[in-house]
């Protein structure tokens, strides 16, 4: 564990509870305090070393309630997404460590079983949870045991396909299984979709609050003035209304007992509620309203900007505390730079739209939302169905650029292969997030894109250098029509190089000469390319001179670059930041087999046949030797073995 | 094409209908006879031919009112899955083509771009339709056309998360789409889940209908007795109710304008209803009421077995007429060895449960459902719920077992990577249909899994070479606590070798030499390596001797097994019923790179980098020449290079 530089003072209840025990320990009266005190605790470290916060401050009282009532560890709760579960962590032994989480060694920013048996799940990709539940609870009954099993979820992730898999799933499933509903009307971005639409006019009550009465009004007066037959006819109505008008008829009609909604920041009412729910059978779903961001006041007014802060801010009024960099030229981020060439190839080509799947904010689609909202979409956290709606417009002409990370892609992998690729449809897949995504951890590393990706018949696979490559390899995905093309690029700051007006094709397949040498090529797909650049001169100083090509692509590869590498060296290094199983180096080996009478000796260097934790991207790069450092050592160690073997 | 080698006569309007405008020039009382006919040559050329046709029989008359109404091609017409699409084939100009349909160089056996301008959009797996079909009513709206944009999705699709959140993002998009329910009650085998139980209330009229004449009598009778306060409250509940308390109330609520129930079997009614719907605004749903298999009596009677038919039979009766056996023992498919050893396994292990999505009689799950209902689980077409579900069983302690198609299991990569290998939860995949899949043809190929699954961190990868050592796989996986361990088998018979009572462990990476030899080695990976036996005895007639090793396990590879081989052997050819970018035969490349000296060549032999047709699996072997002519030929000619290399 890291050591929190900054020591933080929790309320005076908050400081004794060490567990959810301590906490079930206090009386009623006391837990509004503890609520208090724990979104202090939040505001009060997130204000010094960042984190996701927002959602984790709408739960505040849920979070008490639910483990006040629950006998946790014992029952099981399972928090979708995780992004809420920062009170969960401190009331559940780790309020201490807090201010370590999401840092190189530190506490995950998401709930993790390896962390805590009282989390039960590790969640980060969104709608998991009632999948996940219903399996714990069919596994009580199978074992015969008597845990009760929560579902929380948001009413983001409740937009998600699996979700509604879980709904239906479990609405006929014959378990008991309490849900509950957080509904804050926000994901990361605010939400988009009917189902959206529908809570909201259940939270407002318009249609279903106003009819019931007006309803009930007539059938009261009719108790006055209708005959028998009447009478009788109006006892049924209240009886089927009350069944079926409800405002939760849509989860009702899922086969879910529906209870609510009611309001999330009241504590104790929350407690009276779960208290007679917890013992209730079959499916129950508890619908809470919240606000995200509670308590905050920047928060709860600007809930985009405040789901997460990367940096310091004052906990008062939010202002930054980042000190200013000394010329103010930050190099642009990967993500801004996709996000304003779309809107420059979008002017140039009328067939390009954009899609999104609930990150206009992460993936910058934003941008080209705002100035073209015809042409760019958010589906909402619905990966699957925005590569096949992609592939739908695609098979009408349009060019669609789909946005999203390397990790949230995994959702949509048969969407890729079934209705893109299979069909041969120009569909561009700009995966932000490729390679290690830093502190978000192992859950949103983009490790696996390329060995998923490559296999897929008919699919080009790019990775830019830098930033004037992925505006160029942009430009030639908007002008290959013959299928799909994927291009990811990493989290965060690109190179900062001068970019030139307009655009340049690059040809499909063709990878590039960096530098000169005569020792040792290093052979490297994508941004991870730049530290070569560093470990090119530290080689030197040990007298190595080495090669760097950039490979481009990794489907198809350049197979002139790579004959030349091939004929010049018999020591290649491969460099990737995905892993090495079936990534980028596995293309070169096979190309080696297949096309080369070379017997060269190749040593892969990129993510470990293992998942690699949370910290920086320097840090996790630097840990699995992929960092300049890593570089330089596996080249002279490489080199030295040459020397080896040439001695012995 | 490959000829009909049984003619068969359409009915007389039939026959002049060479495409959907000849159709259209028909008299709408001509419509009847159009769709008797048409049924009549579906059943006649199944009947002859074998095919899917239990759901194309169930929309017969709404592929005639569909074509009769819109102006296909020009409006697009989506069909979902497209198992019941035969009747739309019949009548775009493929009739006389449609006996060659499922067979080598034939027809697809489902809608397929590149086969005819009236098949709008590739389908086969379930609940893709609504996605492709709103993007192609974007693209309508941005390119301003006037194209009519239609889905038609069967009720078991629509229980897919898939299509969950197409209807989501449908309902507030702000574009005209139809969508048409056909609702038969049936996906292949019947629908589970809440929304299955929802649509037969609404079908049966139980709830809504009742309960909206009780309503409409009441306020009918308040006209005669209220005052002027009350009538005006009666209106509004009037108004609202119209609003809420239809049959359509789900799909109201996620933004569609519902109609129906109405009778999908009366194509006059189809026709008008069709007409009405087919200008109005916005997202519409259209919710029919079909029978699968309808006009057929054995497949009404009997829709799981009718689902598709593999033989011949008779057309009245529905009596097979595949000629027996001689001696009646056929070897066991690869599913029933599956079935049974999961009842095995189960019954010794109380740990074990069993999941599968939609496909009890697929996967032969059914056995275990039958009998150990509480242990064993079909979640509907819902892929990536069933691999969390599993994933929160696991963590119970239980030990499932996920039975996905090879193809299918694409749905839900997401939850195998994040859920369940992220957690080093040991969920077991078995994955039927791995390899060619026979006449379903590349959407049904199991041909990626391999690369998909292996560069997943901490999975196991297996794929038995016989019946034996999928029993002893699957028990050796069930042993096997430390992640998730996927097994993959091929569609269709095993070997029919004897089976030994109970089971052997194996050790986890163990590959096992099947035969000696001295001059090439085949390694191969999986089922795959039975050709193996018979190209050896050829190869001996050309004086080459052979060994063959299995491989058994991609990940973890058997180093002790992989050191002898190219110890021994400088020419080793790797065999495997997969793509062969990323897949086994790259495992040991990077085996090679990563762990020995020997600067062997390897020829990689499995599906090529493209899709690969329909047809039967050994005529697809051949023409990608894994089967026994193709591994011969093969190692002649990289023999023949040894020789040629040798020599100059």
């Amino acid at each position: 564990m890291p050591s929190a530089d900054v020591m933080f003072t929790p309320g005076t209840l908050l400081a004794r509870i060490d567990s959810p025990a301590d906490l079930r320990a206090l009386s009623e009266d006391q837990l509004q305090q503890v609520c208090d005190e724990l979104r202090d605790y939040i505001i009060d470290v997130v204000a010094v070393h960042g984190g996701h916060f927002g959602a984790s401050l709408g739960v505040v009282e849920m979070t008490v309630a639910a483990h006040y009532v629950f006998d946790t560890p014992h029952d099981q709760l399972v928090w979708d997404v995780g992004h809420q579960a920062y009170g969960h962590k401190i009331i559940t032994g780790r309020r201490d460590n807090f201010p370590t989480q999401r840092k190189y060694g530190g506490l995950s920013g998401f709930p993790k079983r390896s962390e805590s048996e009282y989390d039960t799940f590790g969640v980060a990709h969104a709608s998991t949870s009632i999948s996940a539940a219903l399996g714990m609870a069919k596994a009580r009954d199978i074992k015969g045991t008597n845990e009760k099993v929560v579902a929380i979820i948001g009413d983001g992730a409740m937009t998600g396909g699996l979700a509604f898999e879980g709904l239906n799933n479990a609405g006929t499933a014959g378990t008991d299984l309490l849900v509950i509903l957080n509904d804050n009307r926000m994901s990361i971005d605010p939400n988009v979709g009917a189902l959206n639409e529908y809570l909201a006019s259940v939270a407002s009550g318009k249609i279903w609050n106003e009819l019931r009465d007006d309803v009930w009004t007539i059938l009261e007066k009719l108790r006055g003035v209708g005959g028998g037959t009447l009478q009788k006819i109006a006892a049924r109505v209240e009886n089927g209304l009350k069944a079926t008008l409800t405002p939760g008829m849509l989860f009702e009609a899922l086969g879910f007992r529906y209870f609510g909604p009611i309001d999330g920041h009241d504590v104790n009412a929350l407690v009276d509620r779960l208290q007679n729910l917890k013992d209730l059978k079959g499916p129950i779903l508890l619908h809470t309203l919240t606000t995200k961001g509670k308590g905050f006041a920047p928060a709860e007014a600007d809930q985009v900007k405040w789901h997460a802060s990367g940096s310091p801010f004052d906990k008062v009024t939010g202002k930054s505390l980042a000190v200013a960099t000394s010329n103010g030229t930050k190099p642009p981020k990967w993500q801004d730079v996709f996000g304003h060439t779309m809107i420059d190839l979008a002017k140039q080509d009328e067939r390009i739209v954009g899609i999104t799947a609930a990150m206009p904010s992460g993936t910058s689609l934003k941008y080209m939302i705002a100035e073209m909202p015809d042409r760019a979409f958010d589906v909402g956290i619905a990966e699957m169905h925005g590569v096949v709606f992609a592939a739908g417009l695609a098979t009408q002409g349009l060019k669609p650029f789909v946005a999203i990370y390397s990790t949230f892609l995994q959702r949509a992998y048969d969407g890729i292969i079934h209705d893109v690729a299979l069909q041969d449809l120009p569909v561009v897949f700009c995966m932000d997030r490729a390679g290690v995504a830093g502190a978000d951890g192992p859950t949103h590393h983009g490790a696996l894109d390329v060995a998923y990706l490559r296999c897929v018949p008919h699919i080009v696979c790019a990775a830019p250098l830098d930033e004037q490559d992925l505006r160029d390899l942009m430009f030639t995905a908007a002008g290959y029509d013959d299928g799909p093309f994927a291009i990811r690029y990493p989290r965060g700051a690109a190179t900062g190089m001068p970019l030139r007006e307009g655009f340049e094709p690059i040809e499909i397949g063709q990878g590039q000469k960096i530098a000169d040498g005569t020792d040792i090529a290093f052979l490297t797909y994508g941004a991870i390319g730049q530290y070569v650049y560093e470990a090119r001169e530290r080689l030197r100083a040990h007298g190595i001179d080495a090669a760097h090509y950039d490979l481009r692509f990794c489907k198809p590869l350049d197979h002139e670059l790579l004959t030349e590498v091939f004929a010049t060296f018999d020591k290649v290094i491969t460099v990737e930041d995905g892993v090495v199983v079936g990534g980028a180096g596995s293309a070169v080996l096979e190309w080696l087999a297949d096309h080369s009478d070379a017997q060269p000796d190749v040593l892969r260097l990129g993510l470990p046949d293992h998942f690699v934790e949370h910290g920086s991207q320097r840090e996790l790069h630097d840990e699995v030797g992929i960092g300049p450092d890593g570089l330089v050592d596996h080249a002279l160690a490489f080199m030295g073995e040459e020397q080896h073997i040439e001695a012995a």
